[in-house]
């Protein structure tokens, strides 16, 4: 099956040659662009296209920029994860984090850039959208993502209570942005976002729990990130809670629970695939290393 | 004259409510109030609103939304620029500053939930719009005031290099924001906002201006924040350019400059009336402290 319609590569250089012109301090435009590319697995943006494909009355320039949009606040929120004050993360993507390529100063406001633009690259989408009175919504969902009181931002804010809301703090730190993917595409094909939601609740879920054990089971060179994290910060984990196998067997089921949510609509078969086909990226081969 | 219909504050505290509600980590909701109220003079929100005010064909609602995620934006960018890496700055408005009062993380945290939440209260003004149409450009001059090349995190940015250009690093610094206030307040009212932007430049300059005089011969009693910044860091100022004298004569020349670009139009005595009494707040008042 051919995939070539949820790749958002180019447009995601455009947005990043936009920003870092030569009007741009130096050192920032270069770590826009090194904070932006090579990409991850770019999911997120992919399943927001492929909720907006799934539906009739898409509207395929409404959902790219959202999906660019929810991939630029991604790549902004590793920015400042990976700042000392929090991970202290040296490597990301198997290369130097921004901020110990760049010094602290230049991650902050490359993430700060990189959230706005976001911003800018849907302000675009929304100008020449097939149905712009879609626009706003999908904004608010793309925002709703990131922003308090339940985004990623939020999620990120509950490492710092002494007493954590568990369900609410995984759903925010990781869920979030895939909510927000799946109710912003569904959104710029003009359906209720609302039975959207699910699917990008569980899809979180299976994310963060493989995050989890990729943290406890792998190594800096398999997964290009530190690992052991969770232990040494204190941080609550699936594997912590389940075990390795229990965690792995939740993830399973949270992916189930994904494909089960999806809404009946022309493209579910299609959708459903293409979610399994990611579902696999998540699942860790090396399970090596002993989980504490 | 009565300026009533240019205060945002409520519409303000109902943006902050409605992050910080009780699903938001309270560290994070404490701060995200803590750092937009009480405000400073809200200059920004009231040109926006002024601008669209002066012309026929307004969207009140639109520029209060747009004005609203400009104060936000703005209230962001006190926050991260007073962080350990940038000023390291303990105060703010008289009060410790986000970070020395909430710590490092949570100040990184609530720049980014109001960087965003300027956006949702933007899309929900565009969602009620009186013309929705209007929405992108309006979103997009917003956007730009803040984002890369030449917005806000731009400028900061600039002090970073070791080459600077002066004029793209002050326009970029201060300007962008004002320029953002007077295009999006056109954008809203349906006029062309190419015309509004010099008024935007010639008051960011002001400002600017009178922020280097305020941090060479004011005290942080007078002030709410620390002084003396510029030379401790060795940062260019118009005060280490021209002198105090020369200087307070640059503000009032910048101001002129302001006053005479605002285009024709229904309100522009009025519109006049105002910038003239906002920038009297410019010129400061105790130039006790001689500057090097």
């Amino acid at each position: 099956m051919n995939y070539a319609h949820l790749d958002c590569e180019t447009d995601l250089e455009r947005a990043v040659a936009a920003g870092a012109d030569e009007r741009c301090p130096p050192q920032l435009a270069n770590a826009l662009h090194y904070a932006v590319f090579p990409g991850g697995a770019r999911v997120r943006p992919q399943l927001c296209m492929a909720v907006a494909a799934a539906n009739t009355g898409k509207d395929p320039s409404l959902a790219k920029s959202a999906a660019c949009a929810i991939e630029l606040l991604h790549c902004a929120s590793l920015v400042h994860d990976d700042l000392p004050c929090f991970d202290d993360a040296t490597v990301r993507r198997g290369k130097p984090s921004v901020h110990s390529a760049f010094g602290e100063r230049i991650a902050v406001l490359t993430g700060d850039a990189l959230i706005v633009m976001a911003f800018q690259v849907l302000a675009k989408g929304m100008a020449t959208a097939r149905y712009p009175d879609r626009g706003p919504a999908v904004m608010g969902y793309v925002a709703d993502g990131v922003a308090a009181p339940c985004g990623i931002a939020a999620g990120q804010a509950w490492e710092c209570e002494q007493r954590v809301d568990l369900a609410l703090y995984h759903q925010s730190k990781t869920g979030a942005l895939f909510i927000a993917a799946t109710c912003a595409g569904a959104a710029a094909a003009g359906v209720d976002p609302t039975p959207w939601r699910n699917l990008g609740a569980s899809i979180g879920e299976a994310y963060q729990v493989a995050d989890d054990i990729k943290d406890a089971t792998s190594d800096i060179e398999t997964i290009g990130k530190p690992t052991g994290i969770d232990i040494a910060l204190d941080r609550p984990s699936a594997v912590r809670e389940l075990g390795v196998d229990g965690a792995v067997q939740r993830l399973r089921q949270c992916m189930e629970a994904g494909l089960d949510a999806i809404p009946q609509c022309d493209g579910r078969a299609q959708l459903q695939q293409l979610v399994r086909l990611q579902s696999q990226r998540f699942i860790p081969k090396n399970k090596g290393r002993t989980a504490a």
